[in-house]
């Protein structure tokens, strides 16, 4: 077991990586060479312009302006310094909610936190039974922990009072949030300008008609069934050969631009290639020639494709989207049955065109069901046998395991820190990385299963992880071994039996966790900030393949906040806190500390950097409560276990209220405010078209809304015919930029501020 | 353990109760004095009148023709000629669907008894497993169970394949029928006559408002949000003052005919009472010149107060029903969300007026979700509270207790007809009295929870009555003991031990339940048709209050179909049904007999006596389906507990796949088929809207959903108001009777005959 100088070696460890992380990042972000790796989001908007064109060579690269290095922290103040309202107007609803998941977090956790270290620590404290186990090792952390309570003392009624105080504190705040971002989401979605999915309904598995192509069968049931509001219908095509085409031409192009890049540098050689296998050998012909054709055939294949596509009923998928005349038509047919085959012609409020996710919009009903069965079977077993590997590195991470398995190692890890770090870093990198790899999968198998948005498929990514880390992290740390041999013993296991076994060995894993929130937590975010793989990929692309503005701009990858990751990875700590408030209090304070700092850090990001892919308006709050009150739920139940092994069995009706309380909040809540998370209300609808035909009388929605839902790779397709074949290089050439309001980095809020004056 | 004789005994006793009931019904009904009780439905359609007008004075009371004694069982025929089209105009669609049920279980279970009985009696009878062991009691029936397969055999190979069959037919069979009961709950609909319920919307929990009453809102608020269908409305108001008084009328009314009848017996002296406490001393006064003076000052009172309820905005509920122009508005308006607050503004499609519960429109959501806990917690204590006195008389019927228990009693006890008797029919008696009082405990739970229909609240209590059943019979008869010592046991035992102890016990319950078969099911179906109750009922009345047609109208009780009873009994059948058809098939043929006789007992009952109270269309067919599945994937869980301590291990992975594939099964029909029930769809509106037009094109709807929606007590005020206080006694005065074109019993289906040829 750890001891107390073990945790602060490994704090002391994280706080010093955390700072080296924060220096690091506040040096290389003050380069202008820099600039597009760390303020992104103001390229993207337009706001900002490349800071190469101004000054002297050097600070083109590098900025000599020392007293900038001064206040190495004040992107920290800056970041906190823009207003929620031009938050969302800069970055989105979506940023905005999640950021208030950490916010919640501090919420919920400050004030336990407070009565926890005044009421439990002094009642954990002043008893000695580990004091009086002479041949038990403990640390003083265990000492502030119900484990330093004598079984069957009367002092567990704290702790009761305590689960009670927790559960209220919890469903008050989650209750006032979830009612706040319910009327954010209503606000925003009430103040947002005129948008193609306001009026647009997505209509799947039309049913095959003999005589009608599908065009024509939207056509006729919408005007019978929709007489009054319905305006037009979009097709919806199969694209992937024409994908394929215009992905080709890409890699094409891309080669076409190395060489005319390669000419330019040394324009008295022009470039050759063989055009035999893998360029090896054949004949040797002109690279830029041989590009230019190649390239133009297939752009006249692609135009050609797009035709026969357009032209062909057979590339016809059946599924449509649909606008109105007026948001009202809109959200009525989005909301009700229209068919008496409730699988077909089915209507739901379209996504945003850049958040759909074009690959399932054809899949039939029966086949949903399926796919929906394969997957929850193979994450059954993804759950459970993706331990496997997790554990056997968690076994070496032992200091006893190391030393049984390399014996000549054996005096380099008898070295004290050698041993603090091996104890206090190893296990919680082991897991993380392991973690990396997962969300790849999970995001494959959402995408098999065929959601339409990518916000739906982030979500669900979002909540498979959750579940993996549940049961592979947080179980898994509390009871040694893998989730397989878990689950195998749970089964053997009476329900009573589970909370005990968990609850018990709840308060020993303390240190673990403490360890595994410095390193996941602290170390982590601070890394987040420092954006270390884009800058490194950045600099290789700028190096060796940018010679345009706009290949500049490709090169800088903004990222997102990715929710299907970020978000479990916050409600581990949520389950972490909750469990832990009643039991070890000291954890808290380090989960206050991960929420304060994620926040800054993530608000900084958001404003400088993620530029969101699709806006859901914040709908995954229902996922962020429910998982939330579920953390709760395990809390009291595993408290229940702990307190009935500790022969405090008086206790135990008392505390099995908690969890019938809770689940009728959680009932509450989801019937009270999750509608607006799902539906829009006939009420604003209405309100918004009187208050637009009053605005603009004869308003044409027509041309508005025709291609608003076109497949992504038509518009690519139509570029290209815009574009006139080929480009020819100009090195040269300045961007069209937005005139700038922010130029220098030191001027950067100097646009807010101003707003706000 | 009770032996083949045993059970030979108790099928001879139940064959002869039934039927003795056969006969005695047959005998019953032909006298004309009992036509009333029998053939209800008929008076009420108006398609009968009463027999005693003609004739002499014997034949008005008893059947002389002794014919008609001959054929005692032709009902059974008649009871099936009928066809589904014309029971569905005669009876309704839920009648008809509920006799679905019944046909669901013969479809299911026919095939699977042949093939048990021509693969699995075999197979479990050419083993010596029983005969081996000589220090156990067996009788012939467990030969044919699985009890007498070796520990290890590889014959469990059948077993598994007969499980998948049964998986498979199963599925078959619900999935046919979800399709067809679907269907025809579409077809009846859009067939039927133009009817309120149509066009209205109920509204709930309307917001209160400073400025403007309940009345004002509704109207402001669908003329706004609903401008192009809004037709008008109907406030619900809180009439309970005035049903009281109503209440308090009707017996009053009571005993001035009861007075008036005294007098008509014997004209010379009138009736005289004491008006004091109880009518036992004080002034003495003429008893009707009383009575008509109070009912006269009470109808004055209730026309008053229902002025005042209409007149007063106090007495207003924040609910009213909304009309519409055309279906297509309601169905809108109803699966729309209308406010931005979800529990704001609640929509639901209207039930029948008939079908509404007044009492549970004005509740607020936060009450519901209170109530709704409240009784969670409330039935969960009467689970497994209720048992301790069925415990205890099921301890009694065993003969060993007995014999302890009352010593002296051994002599009568041990001949052998008497034990035969206290063993096949005691038990299951005792259960089935316990069982009578509960429905009445459920429905008020159900009403307390805050449903607005009847047919919801028969819904609900069938859900809890079935949840019910299944842990206190189902459980507790297999493993004695009672719900709370089991609850006790499960929370104990591992999630793998619990369907072991189950299963395990099953092949030895085999006999018990089928004496419980023939008591609940043949000998309850039997008793059923006889109609003991009403008939007592009914003749008291008849011969102590009965004067007038009207009276003798509303003393004959047609009853219901009785839902919330009567189906949960049903799944009983399906889940012993399905649990023992791959384990001891001996139990099938009792269940198809059980099928067989309740399905004719019932129609008969469908068609002569039951008046269904509301018309709901089917829509409690997802609820029988899903219990259908439930049964289903519990007998696959014992059958997997049990082959795995039969140590038939290597089987216990391919029954695993049974389970996930029923429950994609039932994701699949839940899907596919249950929003038919729950929503209309807005294309089947349309058409009806449509065709309407087209017919009536000058349609008035307003007088027609005038007052469709009035609280049913106004409706008795305004007829008290239109009677002008006191009818004058008229004894032989002749109801209007609509001409009758069934005189005789015998030719009871000409009628139906006649339509068809």
């Amino acid at each position: 077991m750890a001891t107390l100088s073990d945790i602060g070696f490994a704090a002391a460890i994280n706080i010093l990586t955390a700072f080296a992380f924060f220096i690091a990042f506040a040096i290389l972000r003050l380069q202008p060479v820099n600039d597009r790796v760390y303020f992104p989001k103001w390229y993207i908007k337009g706001l900002r312009s490349s800071p190469i064109k101004t000054g002297g060579f050097a600070s083109k690269f590098v900025n000599l302006d020392f007293r900038s290095y001064v206040r190495f922290l004040n992107w920290m103040p800056q970041a906190l310094r823009m207003p929620e309202p031009e938050l969302i107007d800069h970055a989105g609803l979506d940023s905005v909610v999640y950021l208030r998941i950490y916010l919640l977090g501090l919420k919920i956790f400050f004030p336990i936190a407070c009565i926890a270290f005044t009421v439990m620590v002094p009642v954990n404290w002043t008893n000695s039974t580990l004091d009086q186990l002479k041949n038990l090792t403990f640390s003083d952390i265990d000492k502030l922990s119900i484990s330093n309570i004598p079984t069957g003392s009367s002092r567990f009624w704290v702790h009761l009072c305590m689960a009670y105080f927790i559960t209220f504190w919890t469903c008050f705040v989650l209750q006032r949030e979830y009612k706040n971002v319910g009327s954010m989401r209503l606000q925003f979605l009430a103040s947002e300008q005129r948008r193609p999915d306001q009026f647009t309904v997505l209509v799947r598995n039309i049913p095959p008609d003999p005589d009608e192509s599908v065009s024509e069968l939207v056509e006729h049931f919408f005007k019978v069934n929709h007489p009054d509001y319905y305006l037009s219908y979009q097709a919806v095509y199969n694209a992937n050969k024409l994908s394929e085409l215009v992905q080709k031409r890409k890699k094409l192009q891309n080669w076409l631009d190395y060489y005319q890049n390669k000419h330019s540098r040394n324009p008295s050689k022009r470039p050759v290639i063989k055009i035999g296998f893998l360029g090896c050998w054949g004949e040797e012909v002109d690279a830029i020639d041989h590009y230019v054709e190649k390239i133009e055939g297939l752009t006249r294949k692609i135009t050609a494709e797009k035709e026969t596509v357009i032209s062909s009923t057979k590339s016809l998928v059946p599924a449509a989207f649909v606008s109105f005349k007026r948001r009202w038509g809109a959200v009525v047919c989005s909301q009700t049955q229209q068919s008496r085959n409730p699988t077909e012609w089915l209507t739901e409020w379209a996504p945003e065109p850049r958040d759909i996710y074009w690959d399932n919009l054809a899949l039939p009903y029966v086949q949903l069901t399926i796919r929906r069965l394969v997957i929850a079977v193979a994450f059954f077993f993804l759950t459970f046998f993706f331990m496997i590997p997790i554990a056997f590195v968690q076994t070496l991470a032992n200091i006893e395991g190391i030393e049984k398995a390399v014996p000549f190692l054996k005096p380099l890890i008898e070295v004290k820190t050698v041993k603090s770090f091996i104890q206090g870093f190893l296990p919680g990198i082991a897991l993380k990385i392991f973690l990396i790899v997962l969300p790849s999968i999970l995001m494959l198998m959402s995408k098999f299963e065929g959601f339409i948005s990518k916000s739906a498929l982030e979500r669900r990514c979002a909540s498979r992880y959750y579940m993996f880390q549940f049961i592979n992290v947080f179980l898994c740390s509390i009871i040694a071994g893998t989730a397989l041999q878990q689950l195998n013993s749970f089964l053997n296991q009476s329900a009573t039996e589970i909370p005990k076994t968990i609850g018990v060995s709840i308060p020993m894993k303390a240190t673990f966790f403490i360890t595994y929130i410095m390193v996941d937590g602290w170390a982590g975010v601070a890394g987040e900030i420092l954006r270390l793989k884009p800058l490194i990929i950045y600099h290789l692309k700028n190096f060796f393949l940018v010679k345009t503005e706009k290949d500049r701009e490709e090169a800088m990858d903004p990222g997102t906040i990715g929710f299907n990751t970020g978000e479990p990875q916050i409600q581990l700590y949520f389950i972490l806190g909750l469990v832990y408030a009643a039991v070890s209090p000291i954890l808290l304070p380090f989960i206050l500390v991960f929420f304060g700092l994620a926040y800054v850090v993530y608000r900084h990001q958001i404003i400088n950097v993620y530029n969101q892919e699709y806006e859901s308006a914040g709908a995954f709050w229902p996922d962020v409560h429910r998982r939330v009150v579920i953390a709760l739920i395990v809390s009291q139940l595993l408290l229940m276990g702990l307190l009935s092994t500790k022969r405090a069995a008086r206790s135990t009706p008392l505390l099995f209220i908690l969890p019938v309380l809770t689940i009728g909040f959680h009932k509450f809540c989801k019937g009270r405010y999750q509608p607006v998370f799902v539906r829009y209300p006939l009420q604003d609808a209405m309100v918004k078209d009187t208050l637009e035909r009053t605005r603009e009388p004869n308003l044409n929605l027509k041309p508005f809304l025709q291609n608003a839902y076109a497949h992504p790779v038509f518009k690519a397709a139509d570029n290209l015919a815009n574009e006139m074949v080929v480009e020819e290089p100009e090195p040269n050439r300045t961007p069209d930029l937005v005139a700038t309001k922010r130029g220098s980095k030191r001027l950067l809020y100097s646009g807010s501020a101003e707003t706000l004056t």
